[in-house]
């Protein structure tokens, strides 16, 4: 039984997440289990998102269908709706660059990127809730193992997609700064900078004082600057965009 | 399979909506799906809430039980507790108008509302906790297609409560602020103003452009002001209860 | 069919719970109902957390399984981690503190607490998430009725843990100030003060007058300072760790 994992800027406790969960409820086959990743991805930043998305998705089991809208261009009728099969997982949303980091990963390691093209559309389509009325009956569907009605198109992937982000991309509850900077990307003894301030590196919380600022890879395997005991984002003032450097 | 549909204003990240759904959880039927659609609904303020719900319940089945609780008077022991039918759908809480606006327009159409008083009560029920003692077991059972204990009563709803409520009436995760306008009763043409200020009206944010304040209908058919990727509630000094006018 | 609770500092809105999530949704069986009690407890104070799940735990049913993470010493090797059973509900997580309110009561009461060290380890185990994927796992497999590999241990909870807290130990979304005082340890007539401000007591909101400071015994059974249709926190300058006292 696959899961839908949902990754939006709605926000949690506003109105939409609920209504588009309604879709789902009464679409998806009823043990269909419907997680929340994320519902406050970066605003009107695609970019960042793409970065947290492909870190978050490994999360999540092999055969999820990801139910993803974060789009600065609501209601654009030239915008299309896409299913992407990427490495077997479904992403479903706006074309606009959400799954770019993801795919063009994928393409790099010579794994199976397919593109579809949503053609089909509900009888009600709002101008601006693409989610609820468009996205999640076709998330549904595919969690039931059927294809809507669409067409394989080509998805031209920019090879810089890839590339890892070097700046904060989330600042998470307890104000840690999470970097779309791969640890894997990175030497083991090499560690981050904010402009002159190099950033020491550790392997987690208890090995540093409390009050002690540090860079650590995180359990998503992204590089994140925290404190131990303390708000780092406030601290160091950054917040999403905020540029890191590589201290090798 | 009738879905299960909360509207309060506990707050979505405290400690009370978890303690209502374990409820629902032990007494609607397992497979129930139990749907959070808004947890901060305008505090202490049931005319607004009221005109929400209104708007938002068309997005949710025919058959949903609708479990709401916002109520000024918390614990008021003259408050009678109500299941109300209004064209197919319960609605479940403490009788104190936030099923008003609903109920009016549903009598006004010519469809059949009908209201039980709920005399039963669980064996602990808590002064200030009537939505996990009472509503949400009263919710379970009607989703299970039981009535609970109970007497038909007369529901005087005013006439007027069908009216729409031209102010503010939510400001969501993205600053945009929702008025009880609802789009139907406009002319196409037709936009808002506040103050002196007329407000544009367009289909939708890509027909903007950035930075551009613009009214529309929104995916709930009410009328909204928002910002292409900008905040409207705190550009135009908006908040619950700003008034709003009309431009023909 | 048990329920797996969540008790967290993670944060709603992040991207944790939904990890966690994840977890239980393949390891679990498949309609075992997972409930968010809170992901903002109170972050880095183990000690008003475990007040609060002390209070909040009775409003589940017996056979819960209670998934708790508030830990300041995160990704501590030393530390173990831990299932203990209270009077028959089960409790997992980092050994920290979290369920000593809870183990010296029932211990108090001459009730059974039994704890196992958990031995079992994933093959993939962060440094840093041991939620998602340590205690996850092992709860899932405690709702499903399996013991995972594990030693008995003695677990030498102090007496003293089960007295009340005089402090605020949670503000809730309305701005009402919960503390760890439990409303059947005080005489009928006796009240809450702040420093020399006695706060009067009555049995629910509307007893009171619109903007009247005031305490009552909560639905989870502790003294509240709350304001009718007003934010006590913000009004009494009270925040978590504010001491309060008791005024016979």
């Amino acid at each position: 039984m696959p899961m839908i994992v949902l990754f939006t800027d709605f926000g949690s406790d506003g109105p939409y997440v609920g209504q588009m969960k309604a879709v789902l409820a009464q679409q998806a086959a009823p043990e269909t289990p419907v997680i929340d990743l994320l519902h406050n991805a970066p605003r009107f930043n695609v970019r960042a998102s793409a970065h947290l998305l492909a870190a978050y998705i490994s999360a999540f089991p092999a055969d999820s269908v990801l139910l993803g809208v974060v789009d600065p261009g609501v209601g654009d009728p030239q915008r299309k709706a896409v299913a992407i099969n990427i490495t077997g997982r479904w992403y479903v949303g706006p074309e606009n660059g959400l799954f770019d980091v993801l795919a063009a990963r994928a393409m790099a390691a010579q794994e199976k990127v397919t593109c579809w093209e949503i053609t089909w559309r509900p009888e009600n389509l709002s101008n601006s809730f693409h989610g609820r009325d468009l996205f999640a009956p076709v998330a549904a569907r595919l969690a039931r193992g059927e294809m809507p009605p669409g067409v394989q198109i080509d998805w031209p992937v920019s090879v810089a997609a890839a590339n890892d982000l070097p700046e904060v991309i989330f600042i998470d509850h307890y104000g840690n700064a999470i970097t779309g900077v791969c640890a894997r990307n990175l030497s083991p003894t090499a560690c981050l900078n904010i402009g002159e301030q190099i950033i020491m590196r550790e392997n987690t919380f208890c090995k540093v004082t409390e009050g002690q600022v540090f860079c650590y890879k995180n359990a998503n395997e992204l590089m994140e600057i925290a404190i131990n005991q303390g708000n780092a984002a406030h601290e160091l003032g950054l917040s999403i965009g905020s540029r890191i450097g590589i201290h090798q």
